[in-house]
């Protein structure tokens, strides 16, 4: 449709409807966006295969599900984050397809499942009080089309119960350390693998965890090379960066 | 030599020189990386192209020579980083190879360039004060086998010269983004593109940049999918993580 | 009033009814305000056009009805801010006039609207969690007499949004930008309008975003001139101070 | 010259030298600021009397003599801060124009002064320490083409040396308000003027000052109504918003 | 019955019932608070007229009636701060004679009241929402036998309605500041006195006032000699040692 | 179990059911935890009188009751930490036997009581708010063994209520100092005694306590020698490296 | 002279020589200091026996020297803060009867002591290295006319030593206590007398301490009745206001 | 002696000399050390094997050197931390036994060593850096009598290397953790084994290690039980604990 505006544009003046001046000013006076520019490139490569977000959290049920129909009738996904089962509720009456996980609290409308990761994701996670950020970017990730393994409840203070899944660590391609109270899992997997590890600092704890600044400021100093962060509690943002990494089809 | 231990032990069993008790007992009391565990896996992959590090920083120039020595001897190339030009003066007397990419405050040593990165590693760095933190992740990824390039001196303040490099941005495989007072380029750069964003906080700035956390916040909060962070600073571990991502023989 | 009390004092003096010393020692103990200051010129600069402020937070719905009635009484209009839906109910139930801005949570009895401002204010908002404040805003520069322009839920990490805007964010006279999880929205406006920007940090957010501090820090080492701050969440601040720059009967 | 570039493109498409789909693969590939876009408007606008800018601090004096001949030939005029003597002596040798303002930090290259301010821009400040940052807001303000006054080392512990020079702070156009250890300064200006005030906390201090963030934050919790906020000792920010805001030529 | 019971050791050794080892052995072994130390001067001096204190705030109305009743019958008067309404429900049913201060939130059964305070006790505060604490401040300095005056919401955006206080300000022997965001207000009223004068930051305010923080900091940093602090929100330390100071029998 | 699984190895490689090198293979495939390495020796030291623990905050009560019968069906004993009285209710619904000592909010079962500490624990506390956390402190050092004295409700501002219990404090092996408002108690206790002093800062106070960190502060930089510090309200924590030290079958 | 100038006013309209009108418009337009306002009253009180203050640190010698003089010719007394002995060498080399307090950083020049406290200023410390800030609050009250104590070096790790000064403390009027890694020793000393107790953290101290701010929250903290804080390493505060609470001439 | 003071008493009083009154009285006036109380046991317990230690940062080398001559000639032994080599020459000048180490930049004056440990204290740390905090913790425990291991530079990020010292950490009796990178470190150490742990951040690392808090934070809320913190690089305080905890003579 851009194209054709532009084309037309080249046509009118071609047909001397317009001027020189005038076809040069048309062009200045452009929406940004009916020029074609990367923001287009960029929304085709968030269509290939990656659904459309909406973080719920802050708003009502009515417009989650509304958002969530507009979505659909523009022939996207929908991945909705931070979502409470009344939230669901409201988008399950008017979309029956939708899927929710309870535990990660994120609603899903997928309509074919494409596999367009190259290897396996591994999300590992320090206690259970961790699991709902860990299973946000488990399911994150599983949307956007990675194969999606799951450890949970190992932590560093009895890293013996860690190093019982050694082989399946090494064998990830991308690895997601999920931790409130043991940043230091991180490091310690970090150490282990020679692949890409994201760290999720999360706000489970207490005293001076300071709502997940400990698990931050360890995560960030960790030692171990390779390991990059994302902001606390931001399973979706882990899954979806580890997506990105994952990808079949990138250079 | 591992295997090659726990093999005479399986032998001496058999010839009958130890009991089964004994047998296992020995293994109990192996030390640990005599058992060939992932950690030997893991070095092997780091080994890969990779060559060891040395954090030059609060180490003499004496020390610092030492340690490249051995690594040198030990057949590993080798990559200092923080490293003085009093550092790579010593360094260089004693190995004339050594090369000081004097911005980045990089030595390196390296007997042959391998290419194991799939595609273009971009650093797009914000102030001229971020570039030594841009250098050291770009020499990083160079000698770790990326083919990279430089997008310096672009901010958001002037976002028109970012655009300008909006082709360039597309094509590369992983970006990353250094900045200290402009904290806002990872964002802005993340939602242009669909690949893997790693941010680079830096301590340049003043007043309420507190060396380096107002750029550190601002990145983890950003809305932007895919962007994740290191310390502040720390263009190592960003060029590292970038290598990590963009190795070709990965799955 | 003031004036006469001291002009009654010369009287009383020429009409020896006091001696000099005496006259000299009642100026002494005046109270301030009776002096004809600073004080009431600032009061009267305050009136024209603007009316007077009630934050509503902390207090009752009765206090602040009666605040209201009293500001009326006085011949004042009536601005109320961070007021509850049960508040505008009590205030309503005794002013008929008042209006309640709900996503602004303003309460507004004027009598007759002034128009004394120049240009367009223009509020830029990034999420739309962020919108209550930038309705703050957008409100107090309305009922302080300017024409005033909303762009809302554009952000930096999809930034074609905000340059479809183009057009209209060059010719306000002053632009508020109110973010939270997007506080480089604030430098990519600043850097591109050559007009004040005022930016309003929100506490929207998880995390790293620590209240607003994240986005507060960011708008702070922003590169971009032009740009000054408020206080975390003080939509109604940025209205105000707006409003000062865009008085037609100033110097 | 974009404009003419674009020219071509009809003129050859006219002429039949390159198809309708080539033109418009042509326009889209044009680097960004060929198009005649809002940045260039925003760059006429910064030239309309505002010279450039160089952040001098972290750069040596012949980058910044280099930065400032090459300014100089491309037309405009030159503002540095934050320079050293060492600094403005090697401008100076190549550009014999270059003045120095010591206690502000800056060095101004100006071929002529255009007045192109409506009002008064005055300078407040609270302690001597302050001075420095005080001088660069005065002579950012000059620079741009403004009056400016100055009211030194009057400080709310002693505030009858403030309300001395009441009647100048009435008749400023906007405020400029430095103070380190009293951030109370703004508060008390803020409520005397109906016109718009700038906040410019210091570092100057001790102790709980944390280095200019108690003056931060009081300043911005100020309860006075038109106060806004920029960086800690950014006099030249403080400055140039002040500039934007007492333009002549703006609506 | 400390000295008793140290007298008796005299009288059982001079009576040749215990030996000299015995006795110095006894002393040794004395509870310390039988040996008649500073602890007993100190409890005499809490006694002058000055009653005992509970902080209410997460005792159980039974628990702080329990612990008033103690007092009583120990011929103490009893001081509750931080005492809900139904608190003091619980304490009347069995003291009659209690008072509540429900704006302070003060507790006070005092048979009878002692002037013993030297001046005025003033407590000048700035917001509405202060006086909670305010109030606690002057209920207890009133307690304590001191003549107390309240000057409430004159803030420093609106210094006017401070100097009309002017002469009451003057003649006060101890001032107490209360503020939450106008911290400014300490430094101020530090300013114009030659008395002491006690700061309370209170946690009112919203944003970058971070729970008192902002104007803790303020109050510390004052220029204004012979300003001191107390915690966040202690009106009742304030009002203590304000009563200290004003003591009527003291060098 | 794990030892055997090794001895069946050599067994099989014996009777040659088995090569040297898939002997080998086997043993580096081994799950961590088999290899009987140092992990397992930790467990039985923690079994050795000493429960495992459940931390119930954050566990609903069914979750928390079955995690219990599963390590009794194990043959442990049970300790669970911040267990409300609905999870007791629970717990003790499916296992008699189980205790609740509420003020530590701990759930305890236990099937005979050992004696392995070798002297006393002495957990002293400062105000009657920080019990929860000293009783916590208590209980877990008394269920792991300890004779336990409680001294509560001494402060430093009444030294001498500590004094009067001198003797007993000179007669623990180890003192847990538990308190919130008054970390100074950690160092008076410190300086006391001989012995290891665990300091518990705890989140009780206001304003510049924030939540705990005043306390944990003043109890790090505190200059008695022989003082460690656990995390704020960890009172388990302090009462389980309280038992270790006290162990008296340790070297 | 400012009466004389109000005087002159009403002498000049009884001579007829002004009208009623330009009388009154006189009055509001005289120079605030010139109306014999509370600042007057302020200053005088200042002058009471209390000489003047310059802050040195930030000022050169000659502007400190040049101060001083100014100073000394308006009859004022000096005291001189934070001064090297650089400053003091240029100013006794103008002013021969200067003294200089080496440990308290003070400069002094004083005609005549007055004796104006009614009793004895404690000046407490902790450690050696906490001397010079007590020695700035020892000098500055005796400067100031009081009796002044001195007990350094006792902390709350050695507690005997501080009560083997029992009586002396309890004698005291006002107790400074001053600590960096001890902030304790203010709730001890608080918790021993029934005085007004002032506390000075100092940013003695390494690691947690952070610069003070570990004593600063101690001692605002404190459970001690009648302790107020200054600013870090605020001797000078500290002196001055136990001055104020001090002096025999106050109501 | 004191007990000779006390002993007079009764013999006066036996003699008559002195009334019983008087007796009494003079008891209450003594010196609070005289009476031989637990301060006297408390220093008797110090003497006990453990030198005296001098704080030598911020005092010169003269006052070291004088200070420990006058510990050496009441008999007691020396430990000098935080001494530079200066001050070392100073007191080696004056005591020629003294013996400093470097990197511990510690000085000793002891005459014989005295074996007081029960079991091995061993100092684990993470990084070369982190070495001059090791070997404060460790030349410590050694002159209080300890046997003492070092492993040095074994991390989490390659935890085989630590794993490689399994036998040595699981035989120790305390454990001390020393790290500024890897806070994680005590958290994989403190599950290993079932010995007291005490951890001690180090200020080594940049960016968001701030000052060791990073360190601190992640060692505080490490999951694995007894596990205890001193302050940032407190080498000593932590050889202190240790040696306490370690006492063979003790309960």
């Amino acid at each position: 449709m851009n194209e054709s505006h532009i084309r037309q544009l080249f046509e009118r003046f071609q047909a001397g409807s317009i001027s020189i001046d005038d076809a040069v000013s048309s062009l200045r006076n452009l929406p940004f966006e009916d020029m074609g520019f990367a923001t287009v490139d960029h929304h085709r490569a968030l269509r290939r295969g990656f659904p459309e977000v909406i973080f719920c959290s802050g708003k009502t049920p009515l417009q989650v599900a509304a958002i969530a129909e507009r979505m659909l009738a523009a022939g996207s996904d929908v991945l909705g984050t931070r979502a409470s089962s009344e939230t669901y509720a409201e988008v399950a009456r008017r979309i029956p397809d939708a899927v929710y996980h309870a535990e990660a609290r994120v609603i899903v409308v997928q309509k074919e499942k494409k596999a367009v990761g190259r290897g396996l994701v591994l999300v590992v996670s320090a206690g259970t009080s961790d699991i709902p950020v860990a299973e946000e970017a488990a399911v994150t990730a599983e949307v956007m089309g990675n194969e999606v393994g799951r450890i949970f409840d190992v932590g560093v203070a009895g890293i013996h119960r860690l190093f019982a899944h050694r082989e399946t660590i090494l064998q990830a391609a991308v690895v997601i350390v999920v931790a409130g109270m043991e940043g230091a899992l991180a490091s310690v997997v970090g150490g282990l693998v020679a692949r890409p590890v994201i760290a999720v600092p999360t706000s489970v704890g207490y005293g001076a965890s300071f709502g997940g600044l400990a698990a931050l400021l360890g995560m960030l100093t960790s030692c171990a090379s390779g390991v990059t962060v994302v902001n606390i509690d931001n399973g979706f943002g882990a899954g979806y960066a580890a997506s990105l990494i994952n990808r079949r089809d990138t250079p």
